[in-house]
């Protein structure tokens, strides 16, 4: 099969790869429908994250399976499925509690590799949530948008708490931020406040339910955002960036009581403990526990009553994943679909 | 009057200090009943803390209203109060929402100095607690817990979310680390994991609610606490002291998706913010808001449901607190209680 694979920053080549099979009676290797590029795919591309060269890329999934093990008994060949970023058991006492991204038996799929035309997936019960019927191509970037950027985006807006008579701040505009910009706006918050300077972006922001866009950033921003709400602060603020300065600007940003949901994967960032102290917030956060939410996001997408899949404004077939990358990485593309 | 006042690091001295007298129309001036000393207050001793000398010393008390402003409605002269180390408005937004120590118009009472035989209280309606009458001499060491280190520990113990069925897990045997014990068990928890080497402080643990002790520290007492609990980690974690070590202890104690309630003021913390974001825990905590708190810790203490007035285990007159503050930092005595 193809699958796109990084030798160095900057360098993915789509290449022949060996067709996954079934490893563990557990997995279960689908046809890829449709993959993406994600924000933290630019990490390594940019030279900031080390790897071991060659590394198959992509993590982010809907497809249609091909083949289960013995041991898998709710996933069949057939069925259209959607599934996280971390294939999880679903019964561990860890995932029970909703962290399924923390799952005891966890399998990162990024050490697999979803940019291809298969793939192997681990824990096929716990992870693989099939939607109703074999879905019309319109809802397939939504369903692609479910596996990890609606997910986390989610993840953000329910860890910061956002909810009725609620003002959410949105630290990071990218495909994440703008999710939980949308989720947000599901969850009943009041305000919704973007932080962007990217028009496209603040566009984006607004169609998904923000009612105000600020341009600063850093404390400026939190400043303006202290300005908005009376010299307190929002109650709500996800942080979908990663950065020392954006995961400050969010504390900054938070009235005391109030919630940081943050969900940029940490890069170089240590958190001055006294300054925390003093702010009164809650923080939390980390990798998304997706396979939480799937079902319900399967249920809006599916109803039509969101539309996350405008996210992805430039879709090339997976042949053209280079180029998907550099656009991302210029910032001329917010999130690159790639077709099969 | 007399008061106790630092000078330098290991030099607090009781002396005359000018009688405190209404400065805001909102003020109250108590008689105190009974001081302590804080914890905190050995900080500045220790020398790791700056400070402005003469320091007036003490932010914990109980006492009788002598005096009030013109503006105070529901505090008045006679009655027998108890208040929190962070005078409060209570009813700016914050205090509404529960974090009373952020208020917008918040006093730190460890300004005007406790520890001594009248103190000045700003905002006294929305800071001071009256009791439902004079209280029994017996009572006067659990009113005066409430204000400062039982009303800490049992926000240590709400932000860590302890609760039926939980394993809660304690960094700190100071007073604030053992009252948070007591919160624990009242909260409910089903088993509470108090970190403790030292033998009277393991005795009063238990006595408070703890069913296990372990010796442990560091990344050693972290491994221990999994060990415990099936390899996950505890559900709740409470810290109370405000290091690296310590809340790094707290931290990979904690299972993903699990609270850790931080109480000890962070002194030269940083966390390392990938570890936090993976590690998947709820961190909150600060300096609590104990005014939240005291109707309902008030009345436990009042129908003898809870006796946290047993962490004082030396008593002194006013006159002997350097002896106070040495015991404490020689860990001779878990905390002092000061007589008038």
């Amino acid at each position: 099969m193809r699958g796109a694979v990084m030798h160095a920053p900057g360098d993915v080549r789509v290449e022949q790869r060996e067709d996954p099979a079934i490893v563990e009676a557990t997995d279960a290797v689908i046809r890829v429908s449709a993959a993406c590029i994600c924000g933290s795919d630019l990490w390594p591309y940019r030279g900031a994250e080390e790897f071991d060269d060659p590394m198959p890329m992509g993590h982010e999934y809907v497809g249609v399976v091909e083949e289960v093990g013995n041991e898998v008994k709710t996933i069949e060949p057939g069925q259209f499925v959607v599934g996280s970023f971390i294939a999880s058991d679903n019964t561990c006492e860890i995932c029970r509690a909703g962290y399924q991204s923390s799952c005891v038996n966890r399998v990162v799929m990024g050490t697999i590799g979803t940019q291809a035309q298969l793939a192997r997936v681990p824990l096929a019960d716990g992870t693989l949530v099939a939607t109703p019927e074999q879905p019309p191509a319109d809802l397939i970037p939504s369903l692609l948008a479910a596996s990890d950027v609606l997910g986390t985006g989610w993840f953000g807006a329910v860890a910061a708490e956002a909810g009725p008579g609620k003002t959410l701040a949105l630290v990071g505009d990218g495909a994440v931020g703008l999710c939980a910009v949308l989720a947000a706006k599901q969850l009943g918050a009041e305000r919704i406040i973007a932080m962007s300077r990217h028009e496209p972006r603040q566009q984006l922001a607004r169609e998904f339910g923000a009612t105000d866009i600020i341009e600063e950033r850093g404390d400026e921003g939190a400043a303006k955002i202290k300005e908005l709400t009376g010299g307190l602060g929002a109650h709500s603020v996800v942080e979908a960036v990663g950065t020392q300065e954006s995961i400050m600007q969010a504390i900054r940003s938070t009235r005391p009581g109030g919630h940081v949901g943050y969900v940029g994967v940490a890069h170089d960032v240590e958190l001055p403990g006294q300054e925390l102290f003093f702010s009164h917030v809650h923080l939390h956060g980390g990798p998304a526990p997706v396979r939480r939410f799937l079902p319900e996001l399967i249920d809006l997408i599916w109803r039509r009553q969101i539309d996350p899949g405008t996210v992805f404004d430039l879709a090339l077939p997976l042949d053209e994943a280079a180029e998907g990358y550099k656009a991302m990485d210029e910032r001329r593309a917010i999130k690159v679909l790639l077709t099969l």
